[in-house]
């Protein structure tokens, strides 16, 4: 029921990713009959793998999350992080209340030990490949040992995925070791003492597009900020772009060459495509849809939730990280 | 004596100033042997408008602010300081320590009324036009009270620059009232009773390129990673549209169109180019040019002084800040 469009965009979005992924099982949670009635218009949708699940209750995209977590027992947000809780679905897909899916997520899932709370993680591209960036939006405000905890999970997300001994970095405004605010610079002297962490100091802002580090380490807010101004800076680029190309014949060839390198950038970038940030650090796998996305970001953040289901990383991080953290 | 090249990059390029603006009369204040063979060295200087004063003490790059005021009372960047506050120049350009300077600002040269402390401000391009970012790096932690007198001078500040009633935005992880720290909560509190001021409410990252406001206003850490983490990804896109061009003879001709436009744009982004972001909010004229400015940078740094000269904020922005802040 989340996100700006709700059921009138998941729906489609969940029956395409059905047609094309035959392996794909979905469970629709939330208000039947309206789920019902979408699926009635979209023929030859395959109901056995197909189920709804019926939610009488929503988390508005306003709403504060404690209300979501006290006030709302039935809430759709809440019975589908229940599927995945009671082991009748591997992951959970929402476009909704990032706050309250936090809240409901470590309410419902609970996080791994050694843990306090879940980060929003995803792939930023860079020059040498991607940086995992984190967290993305899920905490506003970290404390020290939240921005360590952030960093561990991240380095072993990216070991997961292929990187050996990734580089991880701390973002900070300059290199020094005066620079920052507490958190920032108390995280740094946690970090320095991790065994078998690759800590490679302060990154500055230019340093996640450079390629200094393979996970790079900020706030929710900070995380935020960075990722949705690129896509801002980018969707600029385009238009600026287009507007110059349009001018001439020779420059309508040259859109042709470079426009589609800077739309699939913007792709990656963009929350509305790119989509899908996992929430890592819960015991289940949570991934969370921007609200402004359309169709194709709904499809992204299945995929996600897919990958993340082989990658299964809940269940690889959980020892590692507790042993790490012990370290500390 | 500031930045990493020091007066090996600032003797020339204060020189090379000299020459395009006969107007211009520099004070150079730092280890005046050093500087006088560094003149030497460089034909037909007019030392009529090139004054030498030296300074005994350097503040160090990675020095903590606190040992710089008080443990170097004759550092250049002190001294430097002093000569605006004798009113022996106008302002004072520094390559220097960002939290040097402004510890040392705001003890010799002081803030205006009502102003706890300065921030760092530069204009963003947009897709309508520019917009004025503050806090860039100054202030790693704000009060909301802090984010307020910010918004409150960058409003002051782009009126002086020609816009009408700027709207004035607070950056944040979302557009709802229950979105963002706490700091960002009650600031939008306090700003919504500010009159005389065309406060806009909370804007997203990615509204900074989409022109939602004309002036936007931020903690120094997030200011300081937006701004550094777009100059490099311009400068990543850049790289990869050079190669991209290089394929092919259409490609070339696609990248003499294309990539002007784009070095353009990072130029204004670059903090080693664009460079000169002004500190809002002193009793003075204050220039900090980035640590890793080269000549150009210098340059544009001190033709940003002599714009601030010219537009003389700190003395019109005196009386009309302490009036709003009043207000609040």
């Amino acid at each position: 029921m989340g996100g700006d469009f709700g059921p009138h965009c998941i729906v489609p979005a969940s029956v395409a990713c059905l047609v094309e992924f035959p392996s794909l099982h979905l469970v629709l949670v939330g208000q039947a009959p309206l789920i019902e009635e979408l699926l009635a218009g979209i023929p030859g949708v395959d109901r056995s793998r197909l189920r709804v699940e019926h939610a009488p209750q929503i988390v508005e995209m306003g709403e504060r999350p404690s209300q979501a977590l006290r006030g709302k027992p039935e809430s759709s947000m809440r019975l589908a992080l229940e599927t995945v809780r009671d082991g009748r679905a591997h992951a959970c897909v929402s476009a909704g209340n990032t706050g309250a899916l936090m809240a409901l997520s470590r309410h419902v899932l609970k996080t791994l030990p050694g843990i306090d709370r879940p980060a929003m993680i995803a792939a930023i591209p860079n020059r040498k490949g991607v940086c995992l960036l984190l967290d993305l939006g899920a905490n506003v405000d970290c404390t020290a040992e939240q921005l360590c905890q952030f960093a561990i999970m991240g380095a072993l997300a990216a070991e997961v995925q292929g990187a050996s001994a990734p580089r991880v970095g701390l973002l900070n405004v300059g290199s020094e070791e005066t620079k920052g605010n507490q958190q920032v610079k108390q995280a740094a002297a946690l970090l320095e003492g991790v065994d078998g962490l690759n800590y490679v100091g302060f990154v500055e802002g230019d340093g996640l597009y450079g390629g200094e580090a393979d996970v790079l380490v900020c706030d929710g807010f900070v995380g935020n900020a960075l990722l949705k101004s690129s896509e801002g800076l980018v969707t600029m680029i385009v238009a600026r772009l287009e507007a110059l190309f349009r001018g001439s014949l020779l420059g309508r060839i040259a859109g042709l060459l470079a426009l589609p390198l800077l739309r699939r950038l913007r792709g990656e970038l963009a929350p509305a495509r790119h989509n899908g940030a996992s929430f890592l650090g819960l015991q289940g796998i949570v991934v969370k849809s921007h609200g402004s996305a359309g169709p194709d970001g709904i499809k992204s953040a299945i995929r996600r939730a897919m990958t993340d289901v082989q990658e299964n990383l809940p269940a690889r991080l959980g020892g590692r990280i507790e042993h790490l953290i012990r370290n500390m």
